[in-house]
């Protein structure tokens, strides 16, 4: 039941834990919830961030948060990158440390960029507008919005359901699908996390891994609602449309719209959505 | 349309914006979006963190948020406490200035201990283990765990949807609403917004600035799902009990149970629920 392995050397590869609960008037039965622990990342020697999240996938977290962040363009920025083994760190298997390889530009600046965020520093890039110029530098929008094929837009629903597992047996997590806009629509990479930032960043840390050049002309699908940081995530990564199964804020609509992030949300089994930004076809 | 007056001084109190989508294989709609916008807290001088949020409940979710970090205790450790009102700039009506009392203890160690979340220094407080015992240390846990009154569960759905005014007219915004103990469960204060933990916050902030010597004793329902992170909220503020209509994650499970803060998640609109920590009566 134990959400790693008791010699605290091993990866924790087990996202589920089991709990004794009561049914309000009923018995005790056994039911089971996601496991949350924190992962810290360190680059260069750098505390970056901790991240509480669903263990068993750290490496594709790691890699897509800096991947996301801007931190990396892709593997070959690099030079190594690995769970902490050190045997006196206790906490080892909830840390993961990356080295940058010498040639990765600009690796102070986009250090310091990436930890403005959490505690940011003037006024500038505060307010709604000043945030989508300072974001749109970063994100090289789209020349054209993509069209969304009705074929994936009616099979997503389905095919995403088949790759999260972990949400079928807690009811407690977000996931994240990664689908080619080309029919028949392949899934590149899927994942399943407590925080919904979490399972973004893990399918775009796949494609990091696998050593992908660029990314793939292709449609994320999200099981939550889409806020700035998600489009945000999807353009920086490349994407060329975002599905999500709730709504979005104000912020994404107008972020997407200006980089021609294609934007559709409240994607029913059936296919029927709302369009936000972007086209659907038939 | 506009989220803000254009005059630039006022204070955002627009949460909604209406965009025109297009409805799958439909006409173009006006649909109602959230609004998303950045808010910036700044402490004695210090950028201490930007949330992102639904604008037009700041001073409540200003002042929760240094509530549950643990940067204030109650409303006389704020000596002022104001939305930016500098003319000159631009950002002013999204940054909101809090200057503690002179006699606020270790404001200077609270500041750093709130920062350390987001950037995080060393390996210790990272795994699981280490977190719940730095956390209770902060936490003062309760002494038993409440027992939940059946009348509140069933009352609670149907008293809380009454408090989501934005949820019902853009389906994109979590909730938080605290309910006293005892009969007749009268809610003390409700809040929406884009993000589960601001309007945790919100509700809270709302005690703060009400200028609530202690908490009554009370039970908080929250929209999604119950994360660590929102466990430790409703701790830091006192709360006896937590109720999701999600799941509760394992470090939620585990932190609650050994503050003996009661934890229900699942919970249905006929007062259905499963029992993670703590008792429901009858």
């Amino acid at each position: 039941m134990s959400p790693r392995d008791d010699d605290g050397g091993g990866p924790v590869e087990e996202p589920l834990v089991a709990v004794r609960v009561r049914r309000a008037g009923g018995e005790g039965v056994l039911d089971v919830v996601a496991v949350e622990e924190p992962l810290a990342i360190r680059v260069d020697d750098r505390d970056l961030v901790v991240l509480m999240r669903t263990p068993g996938d750290d490496a594709a977290l790691a890699a897509g948060f800096l991947r996301t962040e801007g931190i990396i363009e892709d593997r070959r920025d690099l030079a190594a990158f690995d769970r902490c083994r050190d045997p006196a760190d206790r906490d080892a298997a909830n840390v993961w440390l990356a080295r940058l390889a010498e040639g990765a530009p600009d690796v102070a600046a986009r250090l310091d960029a990436a930890r403005r965020p959490f505690v940011t520093g003037t006024s500038c890039g505060l307010c709604g507008k000043t945030t989508l110029a300072s974001v749109l530098q970063a994100v090289r929008p789209h020349a054209e919005a993509a069209v969304l094929p009705r074929s994936l837009l009616t099979a997503m629903t389905r095919e995403a359901a088949a790759r999260q597992p972990l949400f079928a047996a807690t009811g407690g997590l977000h996931g994240a699908s990664l689908f080619a806009l080309a029919p028949p629509h392949p899934v590149l990479a899927a994942a399943e996390d407590v925080g919904r930032h979490n399972a973004v960043d893990k399918v775009v840390g796949r494609l990091v891994l696998a050593g992908a050049d660029a990314a793939p002309p292709a449609a994320l699908w999200v099981s939550g609602r889409a806020s700035f940081e998600i489009v945000q995530k999807a353009l920086v990564a490349g994407f060329r449309a975002l599905v999500c199964v709730g709504a979005p804020t104000s912020l994404a609509v107008a972020l997407a719209a200006e980089a021609r992030l294609t934007l559709v949300g409240f994607l029913r089994r059936d296919g029927a959505c709302n369009e936000y930004s972007g086209d659907v076809a038939g």
